[in-house]
């Protein structure tokens, strides 16, 4: 394939999955990859050839051993060069408080959202630095600097995973090879994302309530202008870290989420 | 006029010249402001003109009493509304140690910097927040960051200023007015910044030892991309700061730089 | 005199007079210096006195030309070396949004908070560094670190600050002086603090109807045991920044306090 | 027993040891745990008996399931309630870069810095909560606020725990748990630690051919001074970050240690 390859580990119908569709529309090959969901997988793919671009889909489970390194090897050898990785996969398993966060759940935080970057960099870093450019993208939270009361879980990965993307970058930048750590700060309106905080009828009805229509959440969409501008920096002037959030604080929806807590 | 105006407050031959054509060239009026050098300044406007752009150069004592007040009210009034505006100002003015720091060098750091900063969003947000949008972008520095030993005045500077930002975007972000701190972490490839620093020929004389070209500076011409797309992102996704780097660290410049010190 | 001096400049009825306290208790000379209330201050310095301790008052404008410079050389030439130093002058001049703060007003906080600490410096630092030793303990606030909506005088001032502190450390370490940053992060249970936020009688009121007493307030004899114990750590283990808050967050506070500003 | 108990994790010559020391001066049983070398456990406890004090020592991997969780299970029951414990196990597992960092070494720094730390929680803190009253003092490094190159195990583990102390601070601290942060932000004058790092005999080496003695470490004995005064902060003035250096930066030792990574 002549097209460069965009991988994106994480790609639903939020963030990733807009990702995917902007790089693709811009003549990347996209890789999408997500845990589970047949068809939500193939409905993104076939959205993304609809409108002409190319684009291949795979289900993995990313916290099985080898899983990542076995796709990646696979992607790089059959599919194409990856030019630019994003990983989009998220810690927050809905956790409240310390005496209801399992050590399972704690441990699952870790391995997808901490070792699961620390693997595909460990496989896709070689590829890259052979070729003396490369660009990986990580879609991270608030809670990489901010520890809220009872996102233990989040909160340790979260952490853990951003001062990993730092040493990441003091090894590899010279190197060519680009790592960003992108901190969304505020809830995506995405199906998915808030369906896993407070259910999608619930998160309705408070933005029905409360008279607010999208503003306030962070577009999908437009999130993903901002990764595709990113990937492109010049390699003299790139970005490390930036923050993504919406103009208006959606106050009421922090505070009812915050509240659940207590 | 019917195009949208682009104010850069601190337009010379570095970013915020380059800026201002980047704009120019996607259609906006520029607006360039400097302290002296008229022949530069019409040097930067013709430029752009030879583009097909169009743009007006000003220049200005920022720290004059009513100086960026009448200025913006101004352009408001008889260019068109201020659309985009770039605080490019900085505060290095060469400290070397606080014994040598004068109260008036500190003084002058802060004017322009600090005080400037809030004096233009003292008279240009109102006129924003009527129009419910508008972008500020505002060029800072490491040291808004981390106070390295000597530069007092640079720091307290950028450090004020930083926080200030953060207030202001507090305030304004609601009201449709983007706030974003652009920290510029490393040296740029522009003649009179480096020639404040060291003597352009002392750092070509040092380039040219080192065997490198100008790999590991900031070229003006990128950075302009990035303050591009963040003036033209959605309202669901603004960044309020991010960093700007090159790919390779420059140690040897920095080290020589800080040596210095010493 | 053979005890050494330890100079408050800020010493009212809350940090600053229980941080002069205590450590005229432990056998320093106060120095207490504060800019108006001549009755006030000689009833700090009695306090101190009916003790066992020693103690003497200043009334000082510190943003007048050359006030603190005097008065460092006065003490020095005639009551002895200064052995520790705390700033304790703040800026909060109740500020409430960028319409309703005047430039007076934003550059009075940084003459205060931001110059006046670069003064003290520039006087004090050449006897300590010539002695080998001495201590700068700074007065800050979470501003220094978040500018929030409408404080942009108090949140440019103390961000400055804070930068100066960090380049001031990084200057004078290595000579054996220990700056120390320490970030007051919530209220103090002071009449003069609260009584400018809010008038003390409706600070009561509001205590009264919360059935709260103390709890949640920094008290200042608490609060000027840390610094006691910051200004005596051994030179192998000093702390640049440290903060210090109430076990709880008295959120009613903060939310009477910032539901002020809509 | 009467006495308070304090329980040292990682409570060996360097950082650990020293605290539990001071703390049994001070009337506190010291609980010291460390993995393995049962001579120099009893030699620890050996010196405080030495001095007056009480101690026991037990052997723990503190990795293994449950062994944290019977430890604090067997203390509360058999010695006496926890008043203070002391997280003082590290991450550094001398990793070198990405492509020499194994997963077992990556995990194993989690397990132990962050995993490790959030099970003593688990099971510490429902007692202290019981009681209204508790501390949990974590000893940190510098790689928790900026992850460096090739240091990737050191850097997750580290900023991981950071926010996830951040995160029980926020739901505990109101319930009366002090938890602290304590940024060690240089390197130890102890055995082990250097040992570790480039061997005792390398390390006495480099000492002797600067120059220096143990200036510009950071002597355990004064750190734990810093220790005891955080534990014993009045609830009004809790600590919950604070940095712990040397006055001489040892830059020597910096530019030794990074430049063996190149």
């Amino acid at each position: 394939m002549n097209k460069p390859v965009c991988l994106v580990i994480g790609a639903g119908a939020g963030i990733g999955g807009h990702v995917a569709r902007r790089f693709a529309r811009e003549g990347y090959h996209a890789c999408l990859v997500r845990r589970s969901d047949q068809a939500g997988l193939d409905q993104r793919v076939a959205e993304i050839e609809a409108e002409g671009g190319s684009a291949s889909g795979y289900l993995l489970n990313a916290v099985e051993e080898g899983s990542i390194e076995q796709l990646v090897t696979h992607i790089e050898a059959q599919v194409g060069p990856i030019a630019v990785a994003v990983f989009n996969l998220g810690a927050q398993i809905g956790d409240r408080g310390l005496a209801s966060t399992t050590l399972k759940q704690f441990e699952m935080g870790w391995r997808l959202a901490t070792l699961g970057l620390f693997r595909l960099a460990q496989v896709l870093f070689p590829h890259m630095e052979q070729r003396g450019q490369g660009v990986l993208l990580v879609t991270s939270a608030t809670a990489a600097m901010r520890g809220n009361a009872g996102q233990h879980a989040h909160a340790a990965a979260m952490g853990g995973r951003r001062m990993l993307c730092q040493s990441l970058n003091a090894q590899f930048a010279g190197k060519g090879i680009h790592v960003a750590h992108i901190v969304i700060d505020g809830a995506v309106d995405a199906p998915d994302t808030l369906g896993k905080m407070l259910g999608p009828e619930r998160f309705q009805a408070l933005r029905q309530q409360k008279g607010l229509d999208h503003d306030g959440l962070l577009l999908p969409a437009e999130v993903a202008q901002t990764y595709f501008h990113v990937a492109h920096q010049h390699r003299s002037a790139w970005t490390f870290e930036l923050d993504l959030r919406a103009h208006s604080d959606l106050a009421w929806w922090n505070q009812s989420s915050s509240a659940a807590l207590k």
